[in-house]
């Protein structure tokens, strides 16, 4: 894995805008999905660069990748709009984090909203590298694109089968 | 963890929608989120029974919980509709499998679905438990949730961060 695929997880929506326009992963044929289902593809900020990263200096801004109304839940505690979201993801209490993704796979909805399910590893700081999980959707909100719901978890069991 | 937790994964759909409507979890306060959302928490599907097991005799029936045009991607292959979707859960290899459910998170979204993100452990007959995640989009569809969206896959992380 390359350093462009290393990304703050926020940044994820950037990278998926860009791979849910030119097909997610060939085995799914996004592309086509997205068409059938009539996700504008033509949503103008389709095309941002797959190799952003964010660089830890601003997480408050990144509040407005959100939409309005937006919901975010980290760690089973919800927060509602992009300002509660941008303090969120600001207040968290890391200097420096990498990510780096395992596996991502997209869908359109029923909605013409864009479904992406993502999980990796990330480090933060000198913790120890830990697993972690998000979804989030999208959709198009005057021209361009917006998260409308993002969830995160890290991949702690707290039990065995 | 007790053994109405230990369900089917498909039938996750079923205990995340009495928990959608009965408060997901204490701290995101799924029930303000889904009125102020506007989900139709009346929808007469909600009160299914929360220790439902599938009994692993009739898979391809779990089609039936889907939308005509779900999309169900599994580790990474898509396929769309009620038929094609209880197709491939019919063709899973497995005899018998367990799922303990980790944590999970629900969401409404800005178009009256509702969002599930749930991880966790199974073990499929005799192989050791593996770490899955899943998301799962509901929809009222005809005054009944129906499953719009579902997207599985395996833990396993192909790399160290």
């Amino acid at each position: 894995m390359e350093d462009a695929d290393v990304v703050w997880v926020a940044s994820c929506i950037r990278l998926n805008l860009e791979e849910a326009g030119t097909g997610c992963s060939s085995s799914n044929g996004i592309d086509y999905h997205i068409l059938h289902a009539g996700c504008p593809t033509d949503c103008k900020s389709l095309s941002f660069s797959h190799g952003f990263q964010f660089d830890n200096t601003d997480r408050k801004g990144l509040g407005e990748l959100y939409s309005p109304d937006a919901f975010l839940t980290w760690e089973g505690t919800t927060y509602r709009g992009k300002e509660a979201i941008g303090g969120k993801l600001a207040s968290l209490p890391f200097q420096f984090i990498k990510h780096i993704i395992t596996k991502q796979d997209c869908q359109p909805t029923i909605d013409s909203c864009v479904l992406i399910m993502v999980f990796g590893q990330l480090k933060a700081d000198d913790d120890p590298p830990m697993a972690f999980h998000q979804v989030f959707m999208l959709k198009c909100v005057n021209n361009g694109w917006a998260c409308t719901n993002d969830v995160f978890r890290l991949g702690v069991h707290n039990i065995a089968v």
